[in-house]
């Protein structure tokens, strides 16, 4: 199974892609996408969705793992971040690909072990989960990383329950 | 021109469509997309942007206007309907349709010349401008084409200004 993990943002949403057999994880490919400032926002939130788009197809994944907001104090940088989750999603069902959205904790939990781990814990650990020789750069192609890693671990456990 | 409004929400986004010739303006449908809260977020998400974008080409409308999320102190409400802006925002660009996006004061503003009006005041004004005899029902409807109304108030004022 191949996992698109999706860390969405407005100037830089970051992507990564991890091939999956339920118990072992190997990186596809991973990046960024940016926008500048002096797009118009609409213009931005469409640019990223549509690349997003692009690159599920491309890379041929079958599902998606998504950063989801969960709480924040900031509301004004929040509302752009939810405006991109939501065209993201859109455009990934239309492309009938599941999207499925983690909190931060969950994320950070999933991979490793503890919800309250730092940025710097959780990219350690996706380091060693995908075998790379450093932490894979940008930052935010990392947690895009462990957003897919996310989703194999729930999507292997759900699997075990479930019997397949 | 055939303008969309909309009053994006999760459990009801309300719709109006409104021609107009610049200094008037003619009701021409208008109604609800509603989701169950037993449906997935995702899948709510989809519905109404597809809703959206069905009713952007029967209508056979050329541009949209959107309330957009101004201020709120319930961030846990806002973030949903963030969602589905960002979602219809797409959905409308992939169509070729311009999205532009109006806070509550403005549409307010635009519509009974002040922006701290109440709702009811707003809805009073729509039945007037559009030359109904009761106010439209339901009440999204009516904010959606405030909305629509909303746009042709800036659009004709822009035009005039560029001496079109």
């Amino acid at each position: 199974m191949r996992i698109l993990g999706i860390d969405p943002g407005y100037a830089q949403t970051g992507w990564g892609v991890v091939e999956t057999s339920g118990q072992r994880n190997r990186p596809v490919s991973f990046g960024v996408i940016k926008t500048a400032a002096s797009m118009a926002d609409n213009e931005r939130i469409f640019f990223i969705a549509s690349s997003i788009g692009k690159i599920a197809e491309e890379q041929k994944v079958d599902i998606c793992g998504m950063e989801d907001i969960f709480f924040t104090k900031n509301i004004s940088s929040a509302i752009p971040v939810a405006k991109v989750i939501g065209a993201a999603v859109h455009q990934l069902y239309l492309q009938h690909i599941e999207v499925r959205l983690y909190s931060p904790p969950t994320i950070k939990s999933a991979v490793t072990g503890y919800g309250g781990a730092d940025k710097k814990q959780v990219q350690e650990m996706v380091k060693i989960l995908l075998g790379f020789e450093k932490i894979p750069k940008p930052d935010h192609a990392a947690d895009a990383l462990a957003v897919a890693i996310c989703l194999s671990v729930f999507d292997a456990t759900q699997k075990r329950i479930q019997g397949k």
